[in-house]
C-alpha cells in the first residue's frame, strides 16, 4: 500500500491505496534532468544532446546505507538520508550525510553541538549548497555545507510548536505533506509555519514491544470538536537583513479558528496564501506582501457545504498581477465542475477580473504552467474522458482552442499522464502512468511526437515477468439517476462459463477515483491469478474527478449512499452469468474500513466475508479536519454523527466471516477503533478475526505477513467447500 | 475463572482457575454463625439452639446496589459494598455504606472532608464497630461508626508508597491477599506493611475505550532483576497512647533485599512476622516484640532451590512460647514433605526445641488450631490421599495417635474438606468441596457424625438441574520413576466403541494441584456434554502436595519437565481404543498458556489445535518475585531464561490451529507477552487466531464471550469434518 509521492501544484485529495508511485526526476536547467535510474544510480541527462553523466552510483547507497538521495542545486553534493524512522504517512526521522560527489569525502549534517542527530527534515535549498533542516522542531540553515547552522527559530518545542514542519493534523488532513516551509524563488527568504499544539488534546500512542517497559507516547490530534492547533505563517530572510515577518491572516478569519491549506511564492516579494474557516466552507486566497506582513484578498469562495482542493497552488504570471486556479463552474443539470480560470487586476482599484478559461462536464486536475510569450496556459485534465488525464494547453486570448498535447502520441501508447515542463517550458517530461506499464519520457513541446526514454523510477517488467496483467473493463451502472463507474478486473484465463467468486475492493478515502486508466499492480491480483477471483471497483457518490456534486453528495451522511452504490453495483453484477452470488467479498481500509463494515454488518448483507483494515468505527474519534469536513462541527449534528458509527449500526449474521486488521501504534485511525469495535462485536456474538500489528502504523510495515493474511482469508472464503458448519452444540 | 476465597492459616499457592469457592460465613462466638444464605439473606445462626435470626434481608442489596457485606463485631450495624471497581485479582475500589440494623439509617464512610470516596478497602476491626479503611494509600481508624476518622499513616503516595495494602506484586505475588494490615487479638493495636515503589520501574496498561482520548495508567511492576519495592512493618497502637513501632528486620537481611511474607499477632504484645531473602531460598520466621521493634528469631530454613509455603501463618500458644507450623521432613528417597512441627522454648536460654508431630509420604496442608487444654492440635492432610482433605487431629504428647475426624462420616459423602473451628473449638464449621456438590455442616467435635445444615454460599444444585455430572477418574502414569496422577473427565453418555477427542487443561500455574477430589463445574463441561470430548488433566512435575522433591523438579528448567510430563500422558492415552490421537486440544493460562504454545509451537507437536490465554511468552518479562523463584536472578542465569522463553521455541506446522486470548489491561501478564509472541509467529508464518479483550484485565469480564469462543474453537478442532485444506494457490 504504497504512498503517493507528493506532486506539487495539484488539487490534492487524500492519496488511495496502491497507486503506481511517479518516479524521482527533476529538472535542473532548460535541458538537464537529473534522475535515479532503476539500477540506482543517479544520473544527470542532456535532453539535446542525449548525453548521460553519472553523478553518483548506486554502490554509494550501500556503502553509506542511504536509502534517499538529493543532489545539491550546484551539483557538487548530494544528501543523503539513512536510519529512516517512519512517523506519520509522509514523515520521517532520519540521519543525514553530506557526500562531495568529485572529493567522496563524506560529514554527518547536524545541529551545532549535536552528534548522531535525528533531523525531523533536511533538505537542499534553491541555489549553491544552501540546506535547510529541522531539528526539534526549529528551523536551521547552512548557507553552504561549510559554514555553520543558522537557528531561524526558536519556540519550537516537542509536541507543542513546530516550525517548518506541520504536526500530524497539518500532514495528514491539510497539508498532505511532511514539508511546513516555502524558498522565495532566488532561495533569499523563507516562509514557514508555526504550528502551536499547546491546547490540543493528546492522544496515546501505546507501545508493547521491543523492551522491558515499553513507553507509550502521547501526541497532539484533535478529534472532531476538539481544540484545533493554531497556525502562523512567517518569512525570514535568510542573510538575516530584516526581522522576520508574520504574514497576517484576513481580517474576517482573525477572530475565529482557520487552516492555512497552501502557501506559494508568487514573486520575489509576495506569498500566496489560501486560509480556510474551521467549517471549511469559506476559503480565501491572498496576496502577502513579506515586508509588511499584509495581505490583499484575491479570492474568496463560499460553499453550502465544503471546498475541495485546498492545496491547489495558483501559478502566477512574473509580475504577479495575474494567476490561474481552477474554480468550479456549473455546468447545467450536472452540478458544477472544477475549471481553468484566470484571475487578473484589470483596474487601478485592484478589483479582481475572473476569466474562465475551460468549462465542461470534465474537470481541469492540475495547472502546470503559464508561458507569458505564448499566453498559454498547460494543464492536465479528464477532457478526453473522466478515467483519462492528458496535457493540454490554452491560449487566455483563445480560449476555444484548447490544444491536447498528448491525446493523438501514437508512442507511448498512454492515456494517464502526469507532466513536468522545462524552466523555459520548451521541453516536458511526461510521465504515462497507464493503462500500460508506467513510463517516463522526455518530449519537444514543438515536436511531441518524438520521445526520449528515461528509465528511472520504478520499473514493473521484471515484476511483470510471470504475470500476465489482468483485463480491466469499466462499465456503468445507471442508479438513481446517476452513472456509475464500475471496474472489473478479471483473472487472465477467464471464462463466462465458470461461476467466479467476486471481490469489491472500496477506497481508502472519499474524493478520490478508484476506476481510471492508470496502471495497477495490487495485492488483489494475487487472488485475480491463483483464485480465479474477479475484482470490482467503484466510483460511487462521494469519489472524485466527475464533479463537484458528485463528490459532495455524502455531505452530512457519509456512509450512506456509498453503502446504496455498492449495494447497486452488487445488484447489477450477481445478474451476470458468470459470477457466482455466493461468494462476495469486501475488502476496504480506513473510511473504506467503514464502509466494508457497514455492508458486511447490515443485516441484509450479501457478502460471505469481508476485511476492515485500520477501520474508522466511530467518526466522533476521528481527526477535526478530516470528519467536520462531511459532518461540520459535532455540536450541532450530533445525530448526524450517530448515523455514521459503525458502533450503532450492527446486526448479526451467523454465515459471515469478518477479518479485522489494525495496527495498535496506528496515529491516524487510532486502535481505539478497533478496540471499540470488537467490544461491541463481542456484545451481539458477532464473529471476527482479529489481526494486530503490535506497535505499527497506518501502513503496515510487515506488509507481506499482513497481505498474505487477507489473501489467505478471501481465499478461504472463496473456496467452494469451505464452508464451516458452525454446530449450536447437542450432537456431534 | 473464579477467585479463590483467601483462607487464612494455609500454605497458599497462586490460586488455580476455576476452584469453588468457599461459603462466606464467620464464627462470631462459640455458638454463633453470621453467614450469607444462598437466598441472600444476611443470617445468624445458634447452632446450640438451632435458632436462625435474620440480620439482613436480600432486598437491602438491591436497594443499595450493593454487592458485599460485612457485620460489625457488635452486630449493629453492617458496612456495605457498592461501585465495585475490580484493580487486580483481589483488590477493587469501592464505596462504602455503613447500616444501622435496628434504626435502618444509613451513612457513606468517607474520609474527612471528602465525599463519594472510592476506598482502597474498608472493614470492621475486633470489637464493637471498629472500622479501617484506607484511602489514598494512607489507613484511617474509626473507633465507633459516630466518631471522626483518624488518619494512622501520612507516607502514602498514589503509585510510590502503600500503606495497609498491598502493591501489585505483594497482592499478586506475595501476600497473595488485598490486606497489608493485621489487628492485634484485642484490637488495640494494628500491624501495617508500608510497601516503597519509589525506584521501581513503571509499566504502562494503556486504554483504549470508553473516552475519547484515553488514558493509559502506570503502575510499579518489578520486572526479573529490576528494582524490587522496599517493604517495611509498623505496629500502631489505635489510642494513640504510643507512638508508631517499626519492627526490625533480621541483621541478616539488613542489608539486602527481602519480602516480608507473613504476619501473625501471636499475643497482644507479640508479632510473627517471616521475612525471605530476594533470592527465596533463605527464610526466617521471628517474633517481634511490638514495644520495642525487636525481633527475635525462632526458626531459620534454608534451601538450594526456593522455600514455598511462606504464607503460612504459625498457630501459637496462648502465652507465646510454643508454636505450630509445617516442615518439609525428608521421607526415604521419595524427598521431603510438609508435615505439622512443633517449636517450643524449653530451654532458659531461649533455644528453640524441634518436634516433628506428622510424618510419611503425604502433606499437612493446614494447621488449624492448637487446643491447649487437650494438648492437641487441629490440622488437614492429605493423609487419606493425596487427593483429598481430611480434617485431624494430633496430640503433642502423644504423635502416634493421630485423628481422623471426616474420614469415617457417613454422610455427607466427602473426601475434600475445609474446616473452621469455633472459638471454643467445640464445634467445627466443615466446608465440603467434593467430590459431590459443595456443602456447608456444622458438626459437634465430641460427636462429629451428627451435623447440621447450612445453606450458604454458592448453590450448585440448581446449576446441575439440567446436566449430569461427568464421570471422574484419576490413573497412574508411570514415566521416569515418577508417579505421574492424571485425571479424566468423561462424558455422561461416554462409550468405548467411538473414537473421542482429547482435551488437555493444563494448570495457571505451578504448585497447584489439578487432580483431586474437589468437586468442579468448569468451562470444559460443555466440551464433555455437548461434544463428547474427554478431558484431562495432569499434575506433572512442579505441581503441588506430593512432596517438595515432586514440587522443586523444575527449578531453572520452568517449562522442559512439565512439557515432557505432559507429552507422556498424552502417549498413555492414545493408546487408548476410544480415544482419537487426531482430535487432541490443549488448553492453558498464563504458565499454562506458556506450556500449551510450548506444547503447540514444538515441530513434534501431536496436538492439532490449542489455547493459550493470557500466556506468558517470555519469562524475563514477568514479575520478579515469581520468576526468580523458579529461575533466580537473571544475571547469572541467562540463558536459562532463554530455554523457557517462547520466543525462542518456535517451529512452524501448518495442521494446527491456535487460539490466543489476551485483555489489553492485563497487569500481571502484560499484553506485551502477546504482542511479542505474534510478531514472532508473524515472522515465522505460523497461523493463529488473536481474540483480545480492549481495557480487560487477567480475568476477563466478558466470560460468556471469551468462554463460548473457547468453546467454538475447540468444537472446529474436534469436528471431524473441519479439516480445512489450505489451498497453496496455483488451481481453485
Amino acid at each position: 500500500m504504497n504512498q503517493t509521492a507528493a506532486v506539487p501544484n495539484q488539487c490534492r485529495r487524500r492519496p488511495s491505496i496502491d497507486k503506481v508511485q511517479a518516479p524521482e526526476a527533476q529538472w535542473i536547467s532548460v535541458a538537464e534532468i537529473i534522475y535515479r535510474s532503476k539500477d540506482g544510480n543517479v544520473l544527470k541527462i542532456n535532453i539535446r544532446t542525449n548525453k548521460t553523466e553519472l553523478l553518483m552510483r548506486n554502490t554509494t547507497f550501500v556503502t553509506f546505507k542511504a536509502s534517499k538521495v538529493a543532489v545539491s542545486p550546484d551539483l557538487n553534493y548530494v544528501l543523503l538520508t539513512y536510519d529512516i524512522k517512519k512517523v506519520y504517512r509522509y514523515s520521517f526521522l532520519a540521519s543525514y550525510l553530506i557526500y562531495n560527489l568529485h572529493t567522496r569525502e563524506v560529514h554527518e549534517l547536524n545541529p551545532p553541538e549535536v552528534s548522531d542527530s535525528m533531523l525531523q527534515f533536511a533538505s537542499w535549498g534553491v541555489w549553491g549548497q544552501q540546506l535547510i533542516y529541522v531539528f526539534e522542531n526549529n528551523i536551521y540553515y547552512k548557507p553552504d555545507v561549510k559554514s555553520s547552522s543558522l537557528r531561524l527559530t526558536s519556540s519550537g518545542q516537542d509536541g507543542l510548536v513546530f516550525n517548518g514542519i506541520p504536526d500530524w493534523m497539518y500532514e495528514e488532513e491539510v497539508l498532505h505533506s511532511p514539508v511546513g516551509h516555502w524558498w522565495s524563488p532566488s532561495g533569499s527568504s523563507l516562509a514557514f509555519l508555526t504550528i502551536n499544539d499547546t491546547l490540543v488534546p493528546n492522544m496515546l500512542l501505546p507501545r508493547f514491544t521491543g523492551a522491558l517497559y515499553p513507553r507509550g507516547a502521547y501526541y497532539p490530534y484533535p478529534k472532531v470538536g476538539q481544540v484545533n492547533p493554531t497556525v502562523k505563517l512567517s518569512v525570514v530572510t535568510l542573510n538575516g537583513s530584516s526581522p522576520t515577518i508574520e504574514l497576517q491572516p484576513p481580517s474576517s478569519l482573525e477572530k475565529s479558528e482557520y487552516y492555512i491549506t497552501m502557501v506559494r511564492w508568487a514573486t520575489e516579494e509576495h506569498v500566496t496564501v489560501r486560509w480556510l474557516n474551521r467549517a471549511q466552507n469559506t476559503s480565501i486566497l491572498t496576496l502577502c506582501h513579506t515586508h509588511t506582513g499584509e495581505c490583499e484578498r484575491k479570492h474568496v469562495m463560499t460553499s453550502d457545504k465544503w471546498i475541495d482542493c485546498q492545496n491547489e497552488e495558483p501559478i502566477f504570471s512574473k509580475d504577479g498581477t495575474k494567476f490561474f486556479i481552477t474554480l468550479p463552474i456549473k455546468h447545467g443539470s450536472q452540478g458544477s465542475f472544477r475549471h481553468l480560470t484566470m484571475m487578473s487586476e484589470q483596474h487601478a482599484d485592484g478589483e479582481v477580473n475572473v476569466r474562465h478559461l475551460t468549462s465542461g462536464n470534465w474537470e481541469v486536475t492540475k495547472i502546470l504552467a503559464y508561458d507569458e510569450n505564448l499566453d498559454t496556459v498547460y494543464y492536465i485534465s479528464t477532457e478526453n474522458g473522466v478515467s483519462q488525464r492528458h496535457l493540454y494547453r490554452v491560449r487566455t486570448e483563445d480560449v476555444f482552442h484548447r490544444e491536447c498535447l498528448t491525446c493523438f502520441l501514437f508512442k507511448p501508447h498512454c492515456t494517464y499522464y502526469d507532466a513536468m515542463l522545462s524552466p523555459d517550458l520548451q521541453t516536458v517530461l511526461l510521465h504515462c502512468a497507464g493503462p500500460s506499464i508506467p513510463k517516463t519520457t522526455v518530449h519537444q513541446i514543438a515536436n511531441i511526437s518524438s520521445f526520449m526514454s528515461i528509465d528511472s523510477g520504478l520499473e514493473f517488467r521484471h515484476l511483470l515477468r510471470h504475470k500476465r496483467i489482468p483485463r480491466r473493463e469499466i462499465r456503468i451502472i445507471p442508479f438513481n439517476n446517476h452513472a456509475l463507474r464500475l471496474e472489473l478486473s478479471f483473472p487472465v484465463d477467464f471464462d463466462e462459463i465458470n461461476q467466479h467468486p467476486l471481490l469489491f475492493v472500496l477506497d481508502s478515502a472519499p474524493g478520490g477515483q478508484q476506476v481510471s486508466e492508470q496502471f495497477r499492480l495490487d495485492w488483489d491480483s494475487v487472488l485475480l491469478s491463483s483464485d480465479k477471483v474477479i475484482v470490482a471497483r467503484l466510483d460511487g457518490r462521494g469519489s472524485g474527478f466527475q464533479g463537484q456534486k458528485f463528490l459532495q453528495e455524502v455531505h452530512k451522511q457519509l456512509g450512506v449512499l456509498e453503502l446504496q452504490d455498492q449495494l447497486a453495483a452488487l445488484e447489477y453484477l450477481v445478474k451476470l452469468s458468470y459470477i457466482d452470488g455466493n461468494r462476495i467479498g469486501v475488502f476496504g481500509k480506513a473510511y473504506g474500513g467503514f464502509v466494508s463494515s457497514l455492508l458486511l454488518l447490515s443485516h441484509i448483507s450479501p457478502f460471505r466475508c469481508g476485511v476492515a483494515m485500520a477501520p474508522v468505527s466511530d467518526w466522533r474519534l476521528y481527526a477535526s479536519a478530516f470528519t467536520e469536513r462531511y459532518f461540520g462541527f459535532p455540536a450541532n449534528d450530533g445525530h448526524k454523527y450517530q448515523i455514521s458509527s459503525l458502533l450503532f449500526n450492527i446486526s448479526t449474521s451467523e454465515k459471515q466471516t469478518f477479518l479485522i486488521l489494525h495496527g495498535t501504534a496506528d496515529a491516524s485511525v487510532h486502535f481505539q477503533h478497533t478496540a471499540e469495535l470488537v467490544k461491541l462485536l463481542s456484545l451481539h456474538n458477532v464473529n471476527y478475526t482479529l489481526q494486530i500489528f503490535p506497535d505499527e502504523g497506518h501502513d503496515i510495515t510487515s506488509k507481506q505477513y499482513m497481505l498474505s493474511s487477507v489473501i489467505t482469508f478471501f481465499r478461504e472464503c472463496f473456496h467452494e467447500n469451505t464452508a464451516v458448519t458452525m454446530e449450536t452444540g447437542e450432537e456431534d
